[in-house]
């Protein structure tokens, strides 16, 4: 889906900056941090790193280069992720204990393979070429999607230590937005939905379709930590009535009471006496602090509420009485004239939807093992739409659609309203 | 939604007879039957008897009878499924260690309840009648439900004995269909989905709505007993590509290698020397039984193929080039004009579609308890359509919204193709 | 180990009141009663009548019987314990799915292997008696161990229903003590330890042999509720360093904070207004009560505190600047001239020592699947000496070695003090 | 209990030589490798190297030094071990999550601490001098042992790798031993078993006492890998009557078949054509092969068994016909006048005894936190005698306790027959 230009330089000048961005994402944390594993869900960033050059050399270099011989054979197994039509893999959960090869191996790896790929868009001949770029661009979307999970990963180890470590002190937050939760409406409709144009995108946004919308509205922002908050004080995660049954379970079974990573902390409970100019936080918050990329932080009420599992975005929906948007509804505002009356829509969080991950109609995979990127996942995922402050920038789209199970609070996920 | 005919006689008669039914599905089993669980999403007999019971308690005499006293006070919370409006409720995974209240006890309280919904009915005055006939209609559809979960819960723990024993040997048995299996092709468009018209259905089913369906055919029969065993052979349990991943996870976390109740028995390999008339089974099977409400027997291989999951059902349809329906498909090609076509469309095993179970547009459920029955279990569950040999007669129709989690396979629950 | 007296007829009688001993026993419950499986642990009293019976079936017919041929082949199966020696045998936590025998199928069997045995014994050659009464007797011996295990698993089941039934108002109670606990002085030395004499014994109380010990004190009765409620009352559950590493473990993750039927009721909190003779409870208790044979009733101060696990019953004794015996303490103990001064030794309740249930020196374990009786267990088990008030009357002796894990508190189980 | 020489000298040369050990054990390991955690009951290098400075800080600087301030607030919470008396602690099973401090921040707090209790030790008034230099001798042999399990540990880890790396080449391994396994017969008797004299021992290892032991023999040197190779071509891991009811629940939950990290290997099977001069390995061995701490190589027959459980331990002497020794048949045996003539009794690998681990009689732990290094591990654990390859020089000695819950196989662990 990808041009080539001529030359084949722009893909490569594409492929250098991509590439360069995770190394930047993982310069601020030690050979340690890099390492670790804090959950089965969650992957060292020293995984990422290699798993993502893992793609290119199985996808790319092993389809084109003559004379592919892998960089270390134990990586094929290592380094992939879910393939079953690559063949065996480590099991996700013991990923931490890879402490070989070890970071300085994998920066080989990079190295090695980003040479034969670059020799590879250098030399590659008109016939092969499309279908080369195509692959590159694929792996390349596919580092992007892993960028991101570097984030989100490490935010969640650095959220095991007692010690509260900043990522990076400058990292991206998502912006604040203090204007009112107004909403918009829309027609509905015969919408058409899906990924249209010949710039790139994964095989779940296709085809494009029709699909019947009743009328709706949404949110004209999200929902921000101050409505939270207020939910949290009405009782929210007490009362059963507001509850998918499965959420309701995940309240009680792992005890929920807040976002994944707010702390009440008493000491902190908005009176500093000490400390005459605490009016600037805002007011409010009441002790609630929160654990981010730059460390913890009194609760920002004006930011959109994040670490949101469905189940507490459905509940909180509820008792502001609204719902979660369907796909087909975000989507077709996203399109619509007056998206840009919609704020947040992207760059903020992702969004929950109400909608399951399900193959479009007519839906078909990539043959071979490539086909298992998206299609064996549509069942019991949803979808969220938009994107977050950690996407890179220019990779999510109106059609994309990311995914993951209703409990996951570990992602940037958050809540637009509809009705 | 269910008119009370002048003197309540219509409604009282058909009370007494759904009641009676559960009684006659309970006769064949003895006391310890009643009682056992064999396993946490099944109930013992004695609790559906109790529970449906309850149903009519709370909903029914609570909120119409004067000067209501609950029968047992404790009951209140032992026989509460899942409404959380009611208040507390015995653990699920607990109620076969209820040996109290026994049997003898059920029985009175159903005795005792009967008789008051009958003084009821009789008494009812103009202006209460239309809402208490729906309540008992109600009730009467909600034990329906349980009297196929008495069969299935049965058949799961006579299951789990080594003495195989039968729950009854006239038992009903889906029907075989020994046709082949056609296509039929549906045109499709903006259909119209969801029950109409003043007789009973589930809130599920509404509100009726349009939805776009894209061209596509159905099989004009469900996959039998010998095409899955043809699947099985060719080593679909084996084949990682079938298989969505969390369905792949389960084969290998659970061993799966065949639907929940066949058994291959090396002894029984198809060739029985001494037993001169064994052809009269058909032939085939290879040695493979399959345990039934009516015993172990032989695998007929005409017979529809049920106890699937839906991975297995997914991953067949796959192995078979097909999809799973989804239920707008499915209500729409029962809608047809062409429906007669569509062999064991129902009475034969409930069919996995690819829908999650989700409201429709503008769903809203009943205010209190009762909107517990449906809408909070709509995430991370797929609908099943049509209904199966168990399913008492008359209580199912084409907009019947029947819903399992897709690993669930003690259902009485089959495949019919798409594509 | 056992003379059989010359017709044979007082080992029948024998026979014949032990086994009617177990019928008594379940005679209070109902068949569901009987049929229930409340933990792991425990096993349905359905199933100890059948084991029971199958032990005599398997160890005393299937050896002396002429044409021996099984009630039923499954039987060997389904009621074997844990003899692999024997062949397979029915998952230990499904017995209570075992609703097929039903309870009059295990009457008949009892009937069927008793008419047998009788047969057996009163035609018994001179050659072969002492050995088939050797036999009896120890199945008669294992019977009895059941008969107390019926009611721990019996108590055990009716403590999980919300409505606190009593096995039997007129159960049997551990004897108050109220007098002081005074201590008593041992000499030690070599002592010799084990059973003796040409009566029953198990094999795990031979050989007797020598093992010295220092001089020690006991407490001259069992620690009752009203000293184990001051340890509850003075922070003994809070305070770690009164607990063996494991049982700190077990206080944190199963949120333990009294001994197992223990039930604190604020409405019941010491001072019943309206209750003016109040006083004969003995005073105090502050709103506890105690769930047991004969239902709940409030704690009696002065009873011995039973249902304790090992780890409770050591940090008791660490809070009163105590230990628990070892088990050659207790038999030098039960053995000396002085004897008669301790009291509650048995027919209160088993007594923990901090022995781990081992071989004695010398000790061989019988050839066969009887071998299996005891030796297997020797590992991770502590012994507990004396009897409870639910052993069989004759049971016990000074020599007897009854074992549990550490954690186990089901059993009628209590602590003596050492130091 | 230890004497501190005059100025201090040799202390302090001891510290410095026992903490400098530590270091080089770490050094062929990388930051990665320092850092993970294979599994709960194992801990990173990394922690293992905080917590023994830990120790010094809190027991020794704390007490002693004036003005003591902790090197960082957090780490007492971090590098506690077990110690309630000290306060919480970072939860055991994600110690490899303490990405932070890094590796240099450790060896950091290590330098500190060194230094400061250096300057302790050179200025302690001769009233302090005994005491202090007392607990510098138990920080010392505490150190020691994390010395063990620093290696024990990292085993761990590597052989959780696919690329099965060496921790070292170089690193020593147990001695085989080519001689018979003869027995040698001791008369037993009134035995003395503890520590005596004034030179350091734990506090599990007094008071010293008597104890009974009847006549026994203990096999001359412990088993070796080509015997427990025959115990499995045997059929061992399929024949329950061998085992421990435990022990063959392991092996069948766990799917046990042979010692920790023992490998089939299909192509290395006996016979390698194209390698002349195989038959070095000394034959036998049928593609078996070991990870050891220099990597996995061919399995030497005549080098001790390892990696053992207490159940395989027990399994395989019951098939040799013999018996686990208890620990005062192996520490008479050690003091006795013809111990010489036992080989390997340390230095190869530590003996599994039949002794569960329990307080000597008159036992009392020390007051405060220190009282629980090892009187709360008194339960469910069993005592292993000797030592092995790994345990530093003159750590252990005659009456040393070593103790492991019988399931433990990632220690050091074998086997010596006693009858």
């Amino acid at each position: 889906m990808t041009e080539m230009d001529g030359g084949g330089l722009p893909v490569l000048e594409r492929y250098r900056a991509v590439r360069a961005r995770s190394l930047l994402l993982a310069a601020p944390l030690s050979i340690e941090d890099c390492s670790a594993q804090s959950m089965p869900d969650a992957s060292p960033v020293k995984w990422h790193l290699a798993h993502t050059t893992w793609f290119f050399e199985t996808f790319v270099l092993e389809r084109f280069e003559p004379g592919f011989a892998p960089f270390h054979p134990a990586f094929r197994v290592l380094f992939n992720s879910y393939y079953n039509g690559i063949g065996e893999r480590h099991p996700r959960a013991q990923r931490g204990l890879l402490t070989r090869p070890a970071l300085g191996e994998v920066h080989a790896y990079r190295c090695d393979v980003d040479t034969r790929v670059a020799r590879l868009l250098a030399g590659a001949e008109i016939a092969t070429a499309p279908a080369l770029a195509d692959l590159v661009e694929l792996g390349l979307q596919h580092e992007q999607q892993h960028q991101e999970l570097m984030l989100t990963d490490v935010l969640h180890l650095l959220g095991q230590s007692p010690l509260l470590p900043a990522y990076h002190d400058g990292a991206r937050a998502p912006q604040a937005d203090g204007g009112a939760l107004d909403w918009m409406d829309f027609e509905g409709g015969l919408a058409v939905i899906g990924h249209h144009g010949a710039t790139f995108c994964f095989d779940n946004e296709l085809p494009r379709h029709r699909q019947f919308v009743e009328p709706f509205a949404l949110s004209t922002r999200l929902v921000n930590n101050g409505e939270y908050l207020a939910f949290i004080e009405a009782g929210g995660y007490q009362d059963a009535s507001l509850w998918l049954a499965e959420g309701w379970d995940a309240v009680r079974t792992q005890r929920l009471a807040h976002p994944l990573y707010w702390r009440h902390d008493a000491q902190h409970n908005g009176h500093n006496g000490h400390n005459g100019h605490n009016g600037h936080d805002g007011g409010g918050g009441g002790g609630w602090r929160e654990f981010t990329l730059h460390g913890e932080h009194k609760l920002d009420l004006a930011a959109p509420v994040t670490h949101l599992s469905l189940y507490e975005a459905a509940a909180c929906a509820a008792w502001m009485g609204a719902r979660l948007p369907t796909e087909a509804q975000w989507e077709l505002a996203a399109q619509s004239a007056h998206a840009g009356a919609l704020r947040q829509m992207s760059g903020a969080c992702w969004q929950w939807t109400s909608s399951s991950y399900a193959p479009y109609p007519g839906y078909g995979s990539a043959p071979g093992a490539l086909g298992e990127y998206n299609g064996k996942f549509m069942l019991n995922q949803y979808v969220l739409r938009g994107s977050s402050h950690a996407t890179p920038p220019g990779h999510a789209r109106a059609s994309y659609r990311n995914f993951f199970p209703a409990g996951a609070r570990w992602q940037f996920t958050g809540l637009r309203l509809a009705r």
